[in-house]
């Protein structure tokens, strides 16, 4: 392995800050349409250079007419002046008004020549003889007139340098006559992604030969766009040095900041630290924050250069807290209020690295609306945890003891990101999974029964989904919402063509078998089965288990051993008879047991709570017939 | 007059929200490539149908081995292993790891055959003398692996329908190799602009003829961008039925939602009625609450409608309130938090027109950075109250009162909208326009000195900027943050032709002059000295400016006059000698006079008056040695 010295001191996060922020980013001005200017940044003030409106103009329906005309003039004594002709808007007037003379005027038209007020339609009667008009009311000079330059003059200052452009200042330059707007340019941002493994979705994987999807490259442009940056996707440059050294120039010369992502392998990361060093400059190499150790700032030929850990949560968190800020800065868009968020500890944590920690956490809410975080990913790599990560509190390095209820202000991972209405943990279900479809953002981790049972009595989440008879105690205070049968037992290929009768052909046969994981319920009741098959014969569970060749083998969701099977890697799954028949497979059936679907009994008021068992009692019906061997 | 029945009864604002919300404008949902999914909304729900991931995968650089053969290994008694091989991420394993054997293998990398478990590198040395490693630490079974499908297993559900895609979903989706994602559409929403008089920004406009630019078509269009909608506007279809028909009839076959918006003629608005009526249906005609009187809704052909009224601030807020969240509620995009604020009313407001007013304001904020809500469009129609307007206020019909410091909700313009840093009023001036410039998010609303005046004494605005000697009294409490002094005197065409040589000229020759308003204090120095003149000449003031041609002539802004000199629409016009030399123009002198920044003692604290004073320290002189005329 290559020696990295950049592992060896660490940088302050503060030193990070300050090198990212002495990379200028911000690129040249530039001009856009006014159709595309919404939410862009005017790069310099504007001034009107013409007058609005750009004549006199009537701002009512009715007669322009001589002010003194119509002095004296009300209900009981009108004034007839006669009628010389008509105005619309958008024409010349082509007569004047004399003395004892009006002329029918829209809103919006030009006052005519000899007019200095406009009387309202309502306040006038045509007379039926002949073209003249009865005026009911006096009028000053100016009534219901619009002077030339009234409403914008020449010359004004219109939009000052900075403004965000909204729909409403899109419609003060409209009014100007403005069709394009010099504005504050998007800074591009190259994103490179390096790593052999790496594979673009939408390709074919080789899963054989290690390959997984880039997380990282979508993670990060959509990222990019949020705060306002223009992102610019490069070619995977795996580890090759010159293959890396060419992409990474080719970035540079194109863009504003370049950044690397994507792989956790050591020897990618080794490649780009030399191409900085020999082609650009490095100004720092690993920062004292949990998860920025792998962290690289530096210069590449003219362009900015961050490195961003391979993990997704870390690099959209070193991302989040280091870039975002640096490229908001150069696009000259301010962070959305929404960004950030105050909320309580819903646990206690503990941590005692002696670095900053930038901890991934994530929200749900009380009854009355706080918002609680709790820490999510543990540094797994997983890209779920990205999903439950609402955003990161950066807990400073001399705070080794969180209290829970202690107050934490959350940096969203985008502003966008809105807490779930209702949280809820357990037994992987495909009933529970349709029924999550007919709420508003809710979020449900799968982490089997006995999981879920220990989340909830730790009084994060606001439901969890077990099967009875599993773990039980912890339920103890839990509120029942509902419950159900699901029918279980082995999934085996179509048509069952070695017979399987039951467990103890696991047992007693050399049959490939995949179980579940420990903390799911379905495991349990195979587990309960073979102790009263071990009972039956006298032995212990544990010679029995110890018999079946991939007792051990846990999959993680309740249809990965039905996929084993389909895929012809195992002989039989534990698992639905629902999974069964959706992947057309064979199904031995072992037994029936009850879901349980139990609340949090301090957020049975909360609005998300109701709302599930709203649909617990008007849906679930349907979705269960819809499932072979679901019921009541 | 047509008579238009719209205007007899008016509707009730619940029964518009009723109306537009049965018109369905949902789309069929859409397919679109990840990369540009960002902030749209998941149609469906998504299932993973891959493991992530597809192997088992080393988590740590280091070493895999059968973990057993680990046991007992420890810093003082290492356990040495035979190298067989190596395994990069993203290849496939060409080694089998044995009894006694260990692999190299990086990150990432697929856990080669036999092997068990990883060996973190920083456990263990490499053997000098043969391939072997001595191993520091025992490992279990499945340590620093991640099993196939344990981040994300085959089946499990990924993403709910309704899912807005943020940076970690879009993270999420492509793990799972998704490229494309079925999407809700986003409503198209046509946008026909209707008048005679109007003209699109950037043609030339004649205003002889009454043309003005049409502000409402990329406002409203802007606006529906922001909600979630595809804007699509069609040409100007001004008054003619069979013209107006065509494109209604072609924006109604394209989108989901016709709007009509622009003229404020009411033949423009007879017209479209027609249409409605006679090739689709219209639901209502007119809503109780103002602005709200000249809205229509309706269908046409399969399509909706809705009419909107045709001032600026009208039709934004009518927009705002009425057809945003049906947008919002057909693209499944809830609004976003920060489009709604609290605020305090910043005076008392008296309103009794007995039905709901959407109530335009614009915001400030005390030293405490609470927000303060004033009125705003007074109805005047003028594209400048669209950006003083903030949001709007739902006003029910039965409060006739909103007491000072009464708690009122705004719905902001946009969720883009901030309040402004620093809030002036006052006269319009050049050397202030520009330091505004060095100003973030300043807000000043050119009033004049006296109408600045009066509006710092109400308490609203932060600072105001006027002219000495002009309404002093009102200014007594006021702290003084800077003061300059300004050469004004009478803006002449370049040469001076005519050999104007002061005031009297104007009111002794037949000259034609424009003056600037009565709350200018340009114009209160000018009667000063037309009244110093009077007492030489043994006459009044008024018998002076009687005299003068254009006296009453008011233009709005500080250049206004000079640019009718320009113009050759004037012989003489009131203004400064910084716009004369900007302009080109001549220049007779006539006096100096001091304008003064005053502070609103309230707000002295106020970080945007502390940035303003910053401002005037730092930059003030540089500002004023640019400007002929100017000095302190």
């Amino acid at each position: 392995m290559t020696d990295r010295k950049e592992f060896r001191d660490l940088s302050d996060p503060e030193d990070a800050r300050d090198a990212i922020a002495s990379l200028d980013l911000t690129p040249d001005p530039e001009t856009v349409p006014l159709a595309d200017a919404r939410g862009r940044v005017l790069a310099e003030r504007i001034d009107a250079d013409l007058d609005v409106p750009g004549f006199d103009r009537a701002s009512m329906d009715g007669y322009a007419v001589r002010a003194r005309d119509t002095f004296g003039a009300d209900e009981t004594d009108p004034e007839v002046l006669d009628l010389a002709g008509t105005v619309h808007a958008g024409e010349k007037p082509d007569v004047e008004v004399a003395e004892g003379e009006a002329v029918e005027i829209s809103t919006g038209a030009v006052m005519p020549p000899g007019a200095d007020a406009v009387v309202m339609v309502e306040r006038t009667d045509e007379v039926a003889e002949r073209a003249a008009v009865e005026i009911r009311t006096a009028v000053a000079p100016g009534d219901h007139v619009m002077l030339a330059g009234a409403d914008v003059a020449a010359g004004e200052r219109a939009l000052g340098p900075g403004t965000r452009l909204t729909p409403r200042e899109i419609g003060l330059l409209s009014a100007l006559g403005v069709d394009s707007v010099p504005v504050r340019a998007k800074p591009t941002v190259g994103i490179v992604s390096t790593g052999d493994e790496l594979v673009r979705p939408g390709r074919d994987l080789d899963s054989d030969a290690g390959q997984i999807y880039d997380v990282n490259s979508y993670t990060v442009a959509t990222a990019v766009e949020e705060a306002g940056g223009e992102p610019e996707l490069y070619p995977h440059a795996g580890d090759d040095y010159d293959e890396m050294e060419r992409i990474l120039r080719e970035a540079a010369d194109e863009c504003d900041l370049v950044l690397s992502s994507g792989s956790t392998s050591a020897s990618a990361v080794d490649v780009i630290y030399q191409v900085i060093e020999e082609r650009g400059e490095l100004l720092l190499h690993g920062v004292s924050v949990k998860p920025g150790k792998p962290m690289l700032v530096g210069r590449l030929e003219d362009s900015a250069y961050v490195g961003l850990p391979g993990y997704p949560v870390s690099a959209l968190t070193i991302f989040r807290t280091f870039v975002a800020p640096a490229i908001r800065e150069a696009a000259g868009v301010p962070e959305p209020a929404t960004a950030t968020v105050e909320a309580r500890m819903a646990a206690e944590e503990r941590y005692g690295e002696g670095r900053m920690r930038l901890m991934p956490v994530g929200l749900t809410a009380t009854e009355d609306g706080d918002l609680l975080a709790y820490p999510t990913d543990k540094g797994s790599g997983a890209t779920t945890s990205l999903v439950e990560a609402d955003g990161v509190v950066e807990v400073p390095a001399d705070t080794a003891y969180l209290a829970k209820d202690e107050s934490v202000t959350v940096q969203l991972f985008s502003p966008d990101v809105r807490p779930p209405t209702v949280f809820g943990v357990g037994e992987d279900d495909p009933a529970l999974a349709r029924l999550l479809d007919s709420l508003e953002r809710p979020r449900y981790l799968a982490v089997g029964s006995r999981g879920g049972l220990r989340r909830l009595r730790d009084g994060v989440p606001d439901f969890a989904v077990a099967t009875a008879g599993d773990g039980e105690r912890d339920a103890a205070d839990a509120e029942e919402l509902a419950s159900y049968e699901r029918e279980w037992g082995l999934v085996v290929p179509a048509g069952n063509p070695t017979e399987i009768a039951g467990i103890a052909d696991l047992v007693d046969r050399n049959l490939r078998f995949v179980n579940r994981g420990s903390d799911s319920g379905l495991r349990t009741n195979l587990a309960n089965s073979l102790a009263d098959l071990a009972d039956e014969r006298g032995t212990t569970r544990r010679d029995l288990t110890e018999a079946i060749d991939g007792f051990e083998l846990a999959a993680k969701a309740h249809e990965s051993p039905a996929r084993k099977v389909a895929g012809g890697q195992a002989d039989a799954g534990l698992g639905l008879r629902a999974t069964a028949e959706k992947l057309s497979l064979g199904f031995v059936p072992v037994g029936t047991e009850t879901v349980r679907v139990l609340a949090n009994p301090e957020r049975a008021g909360k609005a998300g709570v109701r709302e599930l068992e709203r649909a617990l009692d008007d849906e679930l019906d349907a979705i269960l017939s819809e499932l072979p061997g679901f019921d009541r």
